[in-house]
């Protein structure tokens, strides 16, 4: 099942794809939030469908499509979690899994227009498979219990600032992880019936050209040990977005050059869907 | 003026404080939230108490304390913004603050029981001053522009545990800020006008001996720096918290044991408030 948002930001309609149709959920719920998504979205949803509940959105094709979950209160993020990618920052492959936040205000629409920060010279892409939790996890008792913890997956950009990540940061990544709309987050919400989360090409492409193409069974930690580690040192909450790292191919690396007005980045995941966000200059963006 | 919230966690009742009085301000607002704070509080409510229209709580005395802010959207750290807790802590005196998260559901009552992490050795007090946003500031011209954006202060105690932020961490000290009830935060929230940010003395103690014992006039950058600053890097909403980082006398100097079930902190900062909790272990809180 695949949920939406669409609409004007902060009055998005959610609603579930139904074929090429977009079915209405607000019958069931005003939002995608954590409370929809704790109490059964897709057997509530199919049940509504059933029962001829959810009628067609119209003219869903002509609105702006949104991040399909609510503003999360936590965005979790896992640093260095492909060996190559590690290799191309100039790090080893971390031991544990390497935790820092983004601020959830950061979370987008999948095609918005992003602003690159002012002053910023390197701001670059990452691809990123994107879980959304279901039910609050608190101290799991192993990796096997994450799955009952998960309400779906997202495609995700943890677009970063590598100047304010790592040359004024005193180390600490999260000053180039928050700039605005520094989170496209979509198009859909796809819950894990359809998705085997191991198994999927995920890749970017930068006015065209390629840039990273590898599958998330390349992760040093996959999903469901993430989802368990995180439990041991934080709550993470219905509705909470957890980005699993990027795989090589990010200006980082030196390969690339960093992004600039006027740039497209498209990024897309197999079955979890594909994003297009236009770069444009801070002051053209006042 | 002094705002607060009182009742059963997640069931909290927003207050102004009137002498020894707590009036209601339901009248006004349902909390104490980034709405409430960002439309003229001191204001509407100083007219509020002038037209009667605030009844006093009853037995307000008899309710627990909240957290004097609803859950913010963001928990901005400020890490090392002392030199001597950087010189204890190992490191020197940052050029440039550095910036962290905690997740924002860490944020809880001032007095309330803390639990000690599953395996955790070293679990830390740090004493900070909290300021807690009124106008939503992004890229702010100069530290002059970040009164405007300040609808007041809190103590907070930023608890971390040592060896998940250090030691299993890559380096990334979010992984031990965010355990659950690791944001003590209150009583109160006090409005601009009662305190000058730079001329408090702030003070711990555990089981009743002194721990850290220092002024805000020896932060590294003072409240406007850091607002203005962070205002470059992410969007600060109203109702969010800033933590403006610790001075020198916390366990991880080695001068003092780490925290144990039973200890009992005492955090205070002259003319915010004062808190006290009870630590227990994680296996008595099951």
């Amino acid at each position: 099942m695949k949920f939406a948002r669409l609409g004007d930001a902060g009055h998005e309609i959610p609603v579930v794809l139904d074929g090429d149709r977009h079915l209405d959920l607000r019958p069931l719920t005003s939002d995608i939030d954590g409370d929809f998504l704790a109490d059964d979205p897709v057997g509530r949803t199919d049940a509504a469908i059933a029962a001829g509940e959810l009628a067609e959105l119209e003219g869903a094709g002509d609105l702006r499509i949104g991040a399909p979950i609510a503003r999360p209160s936590a965005v979790v993020c896992i640093g260095m979690n492909y060996a190559a990618h590690a290799a191309e920052s100039g790090s080893a492959p971390p031991p544990v899994p390497v935790v820092f936040l983004k601020t959830p205000n950061t979370v987008v629409g999948p095609n918005d227009t992003v602003t690159i920060p002012r002053g910023s010279e390197k701001t670059d892409w990452e691809v990123e498979l994107g879980v959304v939790i279901g039910r609050r996890a608190s101290y799991l008792d192993s990796p096997a219990d994450a799955a009952a913890h998960i309400a779906g997956y997202v495609t995700a950009n943890d677009l970063s600032e590598r100047t304010f990540q790592l040359e004024v940061s005193g180390g600490q990544w999260s000053k180039g992880k928050c700039a605005p709309g520094f989170n496209p987050t979509g198009p859909w919400l796809v819950t894990p019936d359809e998705v085997d989360p191991q198994a999927l090409q995920l890749r970017s492409f930068v006015n065209g050209e390629p840039r990273q193409d590898s599958s998330t069974a390349d992760m040093i930690f996959p999903v469901d040990h993430i989802v368990w580690h995180l439990s041991q040192f934080l709550t993470l909450e219905p509705g909470d977005l957890v980005l699993t790292g990027t795989p090589q191919g990010v200006a980082l690396s030196g390969r690339f050059p960093y992004l600039a007005p006027g740039d497209v980045v498209d990024i897309e995941i197999e079955g979890i869907g594909a994003q297009r966000q236009e770069f444009v200059a801070w002051e053209a963006s006042r």
